[in-house]
């Protein structure tokens, strides 16, 4: 088995946000797939050590924004290398609500997927929720992130907890 | 709910290949997903009037090939817009088998996967295959090519069966 031949897989980069209750949680995956168009369902894998994991599994929704190229690199430092145990990452940027009640950041995102779970898989170390797709919208013109450029533009990591992370990679 | 936030989601394009007995299949997908690292797990949707999704079904197994930006647009055409009912697209192309016996393109592919089911999600209109990654392989050094590549430069289009098809698409 080769590990370099994961890093051909294309991918993007998204945040995604929930809230169950009082309890805002939200993180950084590159895990985002739209499984099918009619009705408009995305998927998301989240590693179950994650904050987030747990939060969406209690609120059943969650939102998922696509990032974008120009996104400030501290808003993915926030959202990607930190834990919602114990901070409220929304609270941090500037934040907006889904029709749904999710949050989601309202800077450094090109669009906004507003997902109702209706079903949810074990993996193993993750959870793969899918999410009817309940509304979405346009955020701005920008390029989205792609999990490429992160890597060789913006020279960033990939956290252990990540589907993607190579456990060969120094 | 605005359909064009969909085009904002990343992803590349691959093959997908599988044997069972006699009966060889083959399709393009956008939806192939690394969903852990340990064990390496990837996932694909596919349609289920789609003829390779019975194939993969009863075979348990399938390659899953990342396409180069150099590809053939012949490679996609045989495999995006034919149907493996009544033809073997694999005969049109060079083709190699991996070490579990799946069937995949020799010639525009930069990486190859040799996945064996161990989950299938049944998610509407698609199944989703969750298959172990027994093998992997790089194949050549070129650029993975990446759906919004095809869109934008190749020109070409969606098929209706596909995960990401946009009813409101003329």
């Amino acid at each position: 088995m080769d590990r370099k031949a994961f890093y051909k897989l294309t991918s993007g980069l998204y945040i995604i946000g929930t809230q169950a209750g009082e309890k805002r949680a939200g993180c950084v995956v590159n895990t985002v797939l739209q499984v099918t168009s009619t009705p408009a369902q995305l998927l998301v894998a989240i590693n179950k050590e994650n904050f987030t994991c747990g939060v969406v599994k209690e609120a059943g929704r969650f939102s998922a924004t696509v990032l974008a190229q120009g996104i400030e690199p501290r808003i993915i430092g926030t959202f990607g290398f930190a834990t919602s145990a114990d901070t409220d990452k929304f609270s941090m940027v500037p934040t907006a609500v889904t029709a749904g009640g999710q949050p989601y950041p309202s800077v450094g995102g090109v669009a906004v997927f507003d997902c109702k779970v209706v079903n949810t898989v074990d993996v193993g170390t993750h959870l793969l929720f899918i999410g009817e797709v309940e509304d979405s919208a346009v955020l701005g013109a920008g390029e989205p992130l792609t999990y490429a450029y992160y890597h060789s533009v913006l020279k960033l990591k990939t956290p252990q907890k990540a589907s993607s992370y190579n456990p060969d990679e120094e």
